[in-house]
């Protein structure tokens, strides 16, 4: 489970940072990767990394603004011409449907996989699996936006191998059985529940994802002890007006949630053209002067989400 | 007058090659800059070039395929964002306002300039100004694909200094009347008339930009006597059954039409993704057996279009 920055910037392409885009690697997990936002180009900014679009599945759009989705219609093309067959679910505000079937229909698409919508309209479950359950919630942009929480189920706890040998049974077909939780019956009459020698489940890790928006209490809510929060901070605080007029964040506003919301992890993106170089810097160190875990993402920087216990 | 190609590539970006788009650069005659087609992340090309989004006023798009439209978008919000406020015009199949206008909607873009869209419907002249020309005609493709023709218009004759002296004219204001060719009275009474004093005009350049297609009796009427022919080449010409079963060419048909139609100069663009290093190279030995001003164009480089005359 790791996440790849593949655009980090705010608004327009700048040379260094590309417009919206993170892929949530789950290729241990599901043979998956998951999207979330995809700005113009994101398909080129993927040359550069193993990604292969056709193990894309699934695209979360946190709002509509072009630099979050002009990258649409040409990953699409390029996962179908590059031989995927296998559905892509894209979630988002209702209108995006719009926008990828026009794109496809003028330009004579024809995809070798459907395209399922999932329109996104209010605060809840949008998708459950065996393995996770991804819930979104409004905040506060110009247009709808929404964050999301990644939640991976607890993982079953692990054989207690050291219990088994007190009961003098050994290793073979039936620890497999026992791990699975059956019930066995050993062939000197006695019987075993599997659920005796399971370890407690292991707790799955927790990841969100905020799209723009202002200081909004929903996020702190999607956030709450998270492996990983990856916030907008498209300004620095010095600039906490001027992120309130155009409906985004301050690094400070970022850090704090993290810090209210006992995440683990805070990764600042989204970051406006304005801050290069040593600026960049110098937002990374005012988050961490409230939330000392920050770091300002770069373009292809890598997360990794270790599993927990 | 020069052609800067910023995506010289066929159907999915490549790391080498972008997907179309072609400028040509009218600074020292209009202050203005065309596009030809706009491939996904045309706008992140431009900004490793000296174009300043502003300055383009007009984009063609020879037809309607993703690799030739899918960076409109963001390269029109782009040009809002920078603050350009001329109004652009799109001339290109008719649906193509579709996909502008619902890629705006859609992702809530207000511009700071009008879009006018031209619809090509058939063979005509499409755009005249004082300096220019600019025919389309059809080809053939999968969807209608259409090539175009700029002619520049002569340009006025030079004062014949020589002949001036001759009749014993002082140079001054004198001189920029009669270039102008009014007719001028002299203090001595000497009546001259400026048509008199001007050579022959100058031939205007030409350069005729060939969208996807087959082999077309057109393209070589689109082409003729051009300064520079930029024409497809898809394929190698060992590659003809599949060039023609996709409705592309080879560098051996656009060689062909360049040595028909007498043009001074053959670009070839729009490579497929298989020809890299010595095998692109190879594509320019084959043009050149044939034409031998042949090129295969890279993404970057820059065309000078010479005055004549």
């Amino acid at each position: 489970m790791e996440l790849e920055f593949l655009g980090t910037g705010a608004g327009v392409p700048a040379k260094g940072r590309n417009t919206s885009s993170i892929a949530l690697k789950l290729l241990d997990e599901l043979n998956e990767i998951w999207l979330f936002d995809c700005g113009e180009a994101t398909q080129h900014q993927i040359l550069s990394t193993n990604i292969r679009p056709r193990k894309i599945t699934k695209i979360f759009l946190t709002h509509l603004h072009g630099d979050h989705i002009f990258g649409l219609p040409g990953l699409i093309a390029s996962r179908s011409f590059q031989g995927g067959e296998e559905p892509l679910t894209i979630y988002g505000p209702a209108k995006i449907a719009d926008f990828v079937k026009t794109a496809l229909q003028v330009s004579g698409s024809k995809l070798s996989y459907k395209i399922n919508f999932v329109p996104l309209v209010d605060d809840g479950l949008v998708l459950e699996n065996d393995s996770f359950k991804v819930y979104a919630r409004k905040l506060e942009h110009r247009v709808p936006s929404f964050g999301f929480r990644v939640e991976e189920k607890p993982r079953p706890g692990e054989l207690l191998i050291d219990q088994l040998k007190q009961f003098e049974i050994p290793s073979g077909p039936i620890y497999g059985k026992l791990k699975a939780g059956e019930i066995v019956t050993l062939s000197d009459g006695r019987v075993l529940d599997g659920k005796d020698f399971i370890g407690v489940p292991k707790p799955g890790r927790i990841v969100t994802i905020i799209g723009d928006t202002r200081r909004n209490k929903n996020i702190e809510l999607l956030a709450k002890d998270a492996d990983v929060l990856v916030h907008e901070a498209t300004f620095s605080h010095v600039e906490e007006r001027i992120a309130h007029a155009y409906y985004h964040s301050t690094t400070t506003q970022a850090a704090l949630v993290a810090q209210k919301a006992h995440v683990k992890r805070l990764i600042l993106t989204h970051i406006s053209a304005r801050y290069t170089g040593k600026n960049a810097y110098n937002l990374q160190k005012e988050a961490r002067k409230i939330f000392s875990n920050s770091q300002v993402a770069r373009d292809f920087d890598m997360i990794e989400i270790p599993m927990k216990g």
